[in-house]
């Protein structure tokens, strides 16, 4: 890998906090995103248009985006997952939003209540709309490398997904390691499947769930994604199991990236203080480990 | 990465317990090893020759190997840093000495009281002893990839360090990341440079300090080396700092080497049940994750 640049989603605000047992309050979500946006990030996946009785976590969206700053150059997305979210999301000001195709029947049903195709059929729809508002539109497909349900998945039938999800008109498509399941040559062999099927940009979204996703997001960027998601503090992970990891943890992401001369435009000093706040108010401890363990040379962040 | 074949050396009974606070008896880590021994493992560091003292963890090797069953294919080190542990070491019967040599001479001298130039010599009078005993010997460069005291270390240095002790008729060389700050791309660096000096069988050993080890140790594989060191359940992180990583844990890494189509001949279902002894028996959780994630696909494990 040599010197070039990548961006960095920072996903803690929605992907992580929703993924945690303790809800936060709409100042406190306020403040961590403006912790984040402070720090270089230039996108932050600060909300989720969800149903709040199903996303406790997620409820208000409406008020956070209300009363969080817009600093320049900051884009700031939301999910949205059928035609009521994205009025909702519309109606804040985001920059973009995110859909989600997940990639196997059994877990859509679950997640979405809806087929896979069904599901791609909702998000052109919501495409269309929301292109014709002017703002950047993802999907990111969801269990990509393996279902919980159904095992393995056929790189096959993600690459079908994206090529149909593509034509909706989107600014980029990510690929979801939702169960944390891959290892690099999983990744490898994805990228090159769905490369050949759309030109789109390509974003990956690891979990460090068994301890690969550090190695798959290096090997996604070597296989030409560029833009990967990760979250402050790697927060996201069960709360009742200790060690159990969410995202990747956007420190120790750019502490690699860093040493390999990879540019994400972040700084190191603050973006460790914004996980810090969130760690307080989740009260226990991030599974990212940079914090504890210092840059190298010891002196380096910025 | 495709199809091949790795040796995974478990270094948990010795560079694991080494660096935990509890303190275990001969009982117990003959148990821990025994339990190693039945999973396939071929090579195994069981023990340390030296001052109890210092490291009173590593106190009682000779009644360890004295205890310890001795299945057929399973060859056990221990880790010797000078003559008087070496004269230890060969009243056990063990099979192989492992010996270090810290790259830089700041932390050279606080480990073994010498400089680098110092220990590489000792390792020439100690490895031509154990050689004509009859024993594999192998040398860790510690270090090798920073250094907590000097910062960044050349590879240059590493690589003229591994000359000079090839020279002393060393079966292996290891490059040791022994603060954890190493990404793919130092890996990928230093296995060449170091690989222009010696013909040598190379071994990596990562910790996950920085949540690079696992990235660092699929690289490791793909530059040429063919035997990695891993502690099962990834002990021997500071007992202090709860998230803190120690090795590169072996059921993540046998994990992701599985899933690479890389065979490294070890079962999964005892591994993990040897992790969990050695976890309760430290009264902590393990910074392994595949004990609590499982297997992908479920039921895979043998």
């Amino acid at each position: 890998m040599g010197a070039g640049v990548v961006e960095i989603v920072e996903v803690g605000p929605r992907d992580g906090l929703q993924n945690e047992s303790v809800i936060l309050d709409v100042p406190a979500r306020v403040a961590y995103i403006e912790a984040l946006a402070a720090t270089g990030l230039r996108r932050i996946e600060a909300v989720s248009f969800v149903n709040p009785a199903r996303v406790p976590q997620m409820a208000d969206a409406e008020a956070v985006m209300a009363a969080v700053s817009r600093p320049d150059g900051v884009s700031y997305s939301g999910l949205v997952l059928n035609k009521r979210g994205l009025d909702r999301a519309l109606a804040t000001g985001l920059h973009e939003v995110n859909m989600v195709v997940v990639a196997t029947d059994t877990f859509s049903a679950r997640n979405q209540g809806m087929s896979t195709a069904e599901a791609i059929s909702a998000t052109a729809s919501i495409a269309a709309t929301a292109r014709a508002a002017g703002l950047s539109v993802t999907v990111t497909v969801a269990a990509a490398f393996g279902c919980p349900f159904e095992g393995e998945v056929r790189p096959e039938r993600v690459a079908e997904i994206v090529r149909q999800c593509a034509d909706a008109g989107l600014t980029e498509v990510a690929l979801a390691d939702t169960i944390g399941v891959a290892v690099p040559q999983d990744v490898r062999t994805l990228v090159a499947a769905v490369r050949a099927e759309t030109s789109l940009p390509l974003r990956c979204h690891f979990h460090n769930t068994r301890n690969t996703g550090y190695a798959n997001a290096l090997t996604a960027l070597e296989a030409g994604v560029t833009a990967l998601d990760a979250s402050s503090g790697g927060i996201g992970g069960c709360p009742f199991a200790p060690a159990a990891t969410g995202n990747i943890a956007t420190e120790d992401l750019l502490y690699a990236l860093g040493r390999s001369g990879i540019d994400a435009g972040i700084d190191m000093t603050p973006l460790l203080a914004a996980s810090a706040y969130i760690e307080e108010r989740l009260g226990h401890a991030n599974p990212a480990l940079l914090g504890r363990a210092g840059v190298f040379p010891p002196g380096e962040a910025s």
